[in-house]
């Protein structure tokens, strides 16, 4: 089908360019987190709550991606301070790596150690654009079910780590962490997965320790 | 942007084809509903909740279109007795008019009068691709939020209807059902909002009432 050569070539001509993105944070001494998920996983509550716990040690931004709409970046600047930017993407239902260094350079890059991007939430898409970022970090949210990962394969394959959020309601939607784990890890073996409840705050502790261990990996 | 191009592309060509469809199914008698949503956002389980509502008056077919597995056709089969095939879409993140006449095709339309399609649980393409349907019934799971119709506009404005799912867990989510409704209004303020829990079997009734005087319309 004569579409899919036609994306096949924007992906790859996508992909090429993400080392570009890389030589950038490298050089400026950056750590850059893509995160992604289905709409209304809990991107930017995460954020809210990972912040905190590293933005002591580090200095942060955010780069909040959306088709339109500003709610979020004007929440995640609220609740953290941090220096936030909101992209609109006009349509898009993902981020390439220009618009990815685009938002970088709008953020800018000075003075920073860690980037957080909150990507387009869309559970196909996204995946298949890299965005030039050091870690991709992969929520799935307990409402959406266990078995995601089977229908969903690339997202799951590109995931850094996988953040299986809103436990406190797992009962309610007989949600089986065992499942989830076993999905996730037959398409990624390699991928941790974290169990998180932003309500009740747990869990978000050992996605800020995973995530300072790869940081000092990077920039010290 | 020269993807953003050849993409219009597509979306033009996929769109013009949408009329071959709409001429199949009024050739044949048959009333073909579009179903979109977010991932896990309920669309397998309103299905099975809708089907026994209307396969008395209407003999039902049933397309579950997924990027990879097959849980939900033999689902739908198991719970509702209709016919039903598994379209993959070999990483395709829409269905395109083509690929939506390939499985009408595919699942035999003689002597079928009502054909739902489930398309890829994505809030973002489907809604730019016409699959030749003559409704599209938007879901929206409360755990996603009331603010998705700001996030996601075309989803919203493409529906001919929406469908708030799994309301039974409203409280917990913070969940404003008159936000919801104000939201969906500004991108479509056409589009009925029905409010459904298929746990505690409401609303699925309204919907099943909707779809049958929309039916009657078309078919009789």
């Amino acid at each position: 089908m004569k579409t899919v050569t036609i994306k096949e070539d924007i992906v790859s001509r996508n992909n090429e360019r993400a080392k570009d993105v890389r030589d950038l944070t490298r050089e400026k001494g950056i750590f850059y987190v893509n995160v992604m998920s289905s709409p209304g996983a809990g991107k930017t509550t995460l954020l809210t709550r990972l912040i905190p716990l590293l933005r002591e040690r580090y200095s942060v931004g955010v780069i909040e991606a959306d088709i339109d709409s500003d709610t979020d970046a004007l929440r995640v600047e609220r609740e953290t301070g941090v220096k936030t930017i909101q992209m609109h993407t006009g349509g898009a239902c993902h981020i390439t790596c220009q618009m990815s260094e685009e938002a970088l350079l709008a953020l800018g890059v000075e003075g920073l150690d860690l980037i957080f991007l909150e990507n387009i939430g869309n559970l196909v898409c996204p995946a298949e654009f890299d965005t030039g970022a050091d870690l991709n970090l992969v929520l799935l949210s307990v409402p959406e079910g266990d078995d995601k990962p089977l229908k969903y394969p690339l997202m799951f394959e590109v995931a850094s780590a996988v953040a299986v959020t809103k436990t406190d309601v797992s009962p309610i939607f007989d949600f089986d962490r065992e499942k989830a784990r076993a999905n996730v890890a037959r398409r990624n073996p390699e991928a941790p997965v974290f169990f998180v409840s932003a309500k009740q705050n747990e869990g978000v502790g050992e996605i800020a320790a995973f995530l300072e261990e790869r940081i000092r990996g990077k920039i010290g």
